[in-house]
């Protein structure tokens, strides 16, 4: 089991930024649009994993619909896999809720999916692994 | 910035264990009961990061009050610092609210404070370093 990264969904990311700066005094080392999913990121090292702080563009897009129904906070964990494809069909096949219709292209160049938060203890889980 | 391990709070810690073994094919290395906070835990190493479960023992524990108001989920994020006590002035300093009087005695022989979620978009941090 490998952490990559942590998805924090904040409403105004400059001030999410602000405040990891006076707290830790860091900055983002990478900041990338997804325009599919409607968000700006920003990706911090913290050790071992990365954060990810996501805020949304669009008013219909994932992060902007979790904000409103549960506030802000941490939005999903990230574990590394050697092959999102064959994780996807494994756990489909386990009987989780996979999300879509398999791995797609997310942020940071890389093949993602995700299981729905009711079969897993109320924590939105992202496998990814590298781009082809 | 170093993330130490990131809290979950679930309602029943055999059937997340059985999750996680189930997914990852992972068990904990360690449980520790801590009867100050009234709970339960199982810690995993999750690449550079643990993952800690917590489960109430006492209806009246933090983790009892969290699940009853939010739900299952991901309860905090803890970051290394090198002296708890030194960062417990300085964040009260900038103004941010730290919980209790200073830091205490924590899981895994720590000693640990808070920072109220209010003034951290929406997340429950500690901050945690090695005993004395």
């Amino acid at each position: 089991m490998k952490l990559e990264h942590i998805g924090i969904a904040v409403a105004n990311i400059s001030e999410a930024k602000s405040l990891l700066q006076i707290i830790f005094g860091v900055l983002p080392y990478k900041t990338e649009a997804v325009e599919s999913e409607g968000v700006i990121t920003h990706f911090y090292h913290a050790g071992g994993v990365k954060i990810e702080l996501l805020e949304a563009t669009d008013p219909s897009s994932p992060i902007a619909r979790f904000i409103e129904k549960r506030g802000q906070g941490i939005h999903h964990l990230a574990f590394s896999v050697d092959d999102a494809k064959e994780d996807f069909q494994r756990l489909t096949n386990l009987g989780l809720q996979t999300l879509g219709e398999g791995p797609k292209q997310g942020a940071d160049g890389k093949h993602i999916f995700f299981v729905h938060p009711k079969d897993t203890q109320g924590i939105l889980m992202e496998f990814c692994s590298k781009s082809d």
